[in-house]
């Protein structure tokens, strides 16, 4: 079946450059590290009925984003991505129309990262599941961690955030398969890593922290915090949501402080460095949202100046019942 | 849950050393390649119902076993695996007694081979689910690949075949959790990839191709034989077969060339260089079954002097509906 997905994909065609000398078809891949530079490595599950629906996402969809989320956390460490090994598991009648499209949504995004597929393993499941390994690079020193926040540092998201999960509440309502068009999904099913903010980031050394946003606001910057040892203060008013007219107020804030899947990225920015950051990035909003604090609880500044404490209510597959 | 498996399996102590800079708890692993090496990667499935089953297999081999798989890819390109992601998905009923165990025996697994945790992902679903990425290591140009075979040259494995197989089917007829130390099923349980032979087959340069048996003779020697572009002629009598007193005539050799799962080592040597080659490697016997042939087919000269077709029957998931 590999043999086939190279075939189909025609994903094979790109496997002669840089330094893999040897992609699918031998026991592993090999490939030769560059001088001055560290190796990033990353796996993601993408599983049927946790992480889409069968009936609701969209093959090529499913191709885009199991790629495109291990590809995110490679962005989150300032790196950039070189090679992918796909692991796929899939009941026999997915091996028609649904892998070609899954296919056809993996190469573009393989296209769109420039990150090569090196390998993988497929076998036969009930129930589609998909893991994806990706390696990447960083040139030697300028990898950013979770752990460099400081207290007084300023927190930075880029993008708006809550727009994926707001997707996700539509197409959960959807009677058919969605649409690949229709904008108000468009970050839900085909997200766009932020390779080259991350890159950026890691290169002009601004950012002392940084992650993605893969679990929600809440829960991602809890993590951050703990890897920093800090805690932070986040300003409501700041947070930049998404807006929908006749919206619930206060929807907006909820789903960007613990809705999932934006894959925007979270940084830190020490105050004395604030003023080289500019406010957007190739067209992509920077935000400051709050400050990193000694004391380690996360808090939220309301709009109205009041301060209460902000619960990490976002993803975590073994407390919450909640599916795609 | 990543960090409990941390905690749990004392997993991450042995994160320190090496080239490995930051293991679980960020984005990503990072790690620094060494100079005049090249990198190896490979991934595996491990799933319930597939490659092991619930009720039969203890849990500590299947601990041992996804890393065993993954790390035999590794040694049958003359590598020496290194780090090692793990993606495990749970049903929430399975964080108790069976973590602990699969972890125990994911520890034994990762102390032996030397292959150090440095991250990965869970979440939870029905079934278990496991995906076994290992990062491996080669000398630059020393890394064997199933392509160099060339007509003429002899053809060896190491150890004995079809035990796993026979193991397996012992298994499948208990009606409980097998026993650990049952020795008729310790291959089937406790494979050990040849790491130390593959090295050195590697080193010594003898070796003009070579791969590791998971899927069976007959498969992986027709695997072996399509990536170097030639055939080959087995003798019945020469293949290293598993003998039971009362068994069937010929069980031993249909097990041998169709059973899976034997993690040994399939390579190929040059004719004039055979006698380089001791008959055994560190009481591993080392066993010349045949040869490599212009022609590209599978033959088999039985015992008797026939020769006849041999077919490739061994596992393939999307061809059979043979289950562990």
């Amino acid at each position: 079946l590999l043999r086939r997905i190279e075939q189909v994909s025609g994903l094979k065609e790109k496997i002669v450059p840089d330094g893999l000398r040897l992609g699918i078809g031998d026991d592993a891949a090999l490939f030769a590290g560059r001088r001055g530079y560290e190796t990033i490595l990353t796996c993601d599950w993408f599983l049927e009925g946790l992480h889409f629906l069968r009936d609701k996402h969209p093959p090529d969809a499913v191709g885009w984003k199991c790629l495109a989320r291990a590809v995110s956390d490679v962005a989150a460490m300032a790196g950039t991505p070189r090679y992918f090994l796909l692991s796929l598991a899939l009941p026999s009648t997915r091996t028609g129309y649904w892998l070609n499209e899954f296919l056809r949504g993996l190469r573009r995004a393989s296209n769109c990262f420039g990150c090569i597929l090196a390998g993988g393993d497929t076998t036969r499941h009930q129930k589609t599941l998909v893991s994806v390994t990706v390696v990447g690079e960083v040139k030697a020193g300028r990898a950013v961690l979770r752990e460099g926040a400081e207290p007084g540092d300023v927190i930075f998201v880029s993008g708006r955030l809550g727009e994926a999960e707001l997707g996700l509440r539509i197409l959960r309502r959807l009677r058919y398969q969605a649409g690949k068009r229709n904008p108000l999904l468009r970050k839900h099913l085909y997200p766009q890593p932020r390779m080259a903010l991350g890159r950026w980031l890691g290169k002009s050394k601004l950012a002392s922290a940084m992650m993605d946003l893969s679990d929600g606001l809440s829960m991602d910057l809890s993590r951050l915090c703990a890897a920093s040892g800090v805690g932070a203060r986040l300003e409501a008013e700041s947070i930049p949501t998404v807006r929908r007219s006749g919206s619930k107020e206060n929807e907006g804030l909820q789903l960007a402080l613990h809705g999932g899947d934006d894959y925007e990225l979270l940084f830190t920015v020490p105050r004395n460095k604030v003023k080289w950051l500019s406010r957007s990035f190739r067209g992509t909003p920077l935000t400051a949202i709050g400050e990193i604090t000694r004391e380690r609880i996360l808090l939220l500044q309301d709009v109205d100046g009041r301060i209460r404490p902000l619960a990490d209510r976002g993803w975590d597959p073994f407390h919450e019942a909640r599916k795609p």
